[in-house]
């Protein structure tokens, strides 16, 4: 890349860092272009020479946060340890993600405010990385019989999507220890064995 | 009341359904108080006379939420049955209520939109009484040895929020086939012996 295009990437990812601190902060419909290209430091003209539009911004926000937690899903599915302990660790780093990452956190919340996404929403996302994952312990003969995989993964997506909700008014719901204690739960009625001998933790790695 | 009073009423709780209307379809901040005035089938003064700001009319909405969740937590708790069933039916009927009754839903929602609420939150409500029945069901002896009832409150509670959320962009979240799952899951963790035996059922009553 010349510099002038090293420049303008840079830009770019100013642009979409403040774009997501202010759909996390004030919600899509209320967030400011003009709030957006102050806090990046470029000039309303320089943000519309990127983005056309505010709608484009949170297509550009929602792809940076898809990229980060397909990745994650991507990392976990080609882990090589028990296929239920890779998800375990797979939804600490996402609430982690959801913590410490304003992309990530604006990415999930936009899913609800914009009505035809071009992305895939980010649950939707997690929610296949995580069907994916209980299918690889059903194969590896891990799941309890009687436990149906899709009320499984309906419930652990469930649960990160609400936690994530509860955590803008209290931000304890997205502590590692909440995460904890739905595995702490779920995790014997899972895999009962490996449980109970050790194998399996519900903690963050 | 006089007949003068029964209208006011009336106007009042048509203003508080399409509120909760237009908040549900657009959130707080994109809905317009002279859409709400003309669906509700009064003028913007008559609008104003009962409300002084959109800040009112959200917090009337929560408060009638509120209620009626409300209710369906207390009904839980007044149940003779075992608690544990009371739960199972009681997000039954919760989900049923986020499904068809918009009060509730936008009240559901709101909570993440007003920053300071004068009410308490739907979430906080349905919170406190699945903690209410999981005690009860600790002191009726019915939850299995080494069950946290505190980390089945916080699953129950982010599952049902979860599933809210989930259903904005695919209703079948909110279906009570997916709760059925949930409970299908949990039920067995949390008390293994009842279910077994067929005391306790995971489906809508």
């Amino acid at each position: 890349m010349t510099p002038k295009q090293e420049r303008a990437v840079r830009t770019r990812e100013r642009l979409v860092a403040s774009a997501a601190e202010a759909f996390d902060r004030h919600g899509f419909t209320a967030a400011s272009l003009t709030a957006i290209s102050r806090s990046a430091g470029v000039s309303n003209g320089a943000l519309h020479f990127h983005f056309e539009s505010k709608e484009a911004l949170a297509v550009a926000v929602e792809a940076a946060a898809a990229a980060r937690v397909g990745a994650l899903a991507e990392v976990a599915a080609g882990s090589e340890g028990p296929a239920i302990q890779a998800l375990v660790d797979a939804s600490h780093r996402l609430v982690r993600l959801l913590r410490e990452d304003v992309v990530v956190r604006a990415g999930f919340r936009l899913g609800g405010d914009l009505s035809a996404s071009v992305v895939d929403s980010l649950p939707l996302l997690w929610h296949r990385g995580v069907v994916g994952l209980l299918d690889k312990a059903r194969r590896e003969g891990a799941l309890t019989a009687g436990v149906s995989p899709g009320d499984a993964a309906a419930a652990v997506v469930a649960v990160v999507v609400g936690c994530d909700v509860l955590a803008r008014t209290d931000e304890e719901w997205l502590s590692s220890g909440v995460l904890a204690g739905f595995w702490r739960l779920l995790l014997p009625r899972l895999a009962a064995g490996p449980v109970e001998s050790g194998q399996l933790t519900c903690g963050a790695a």
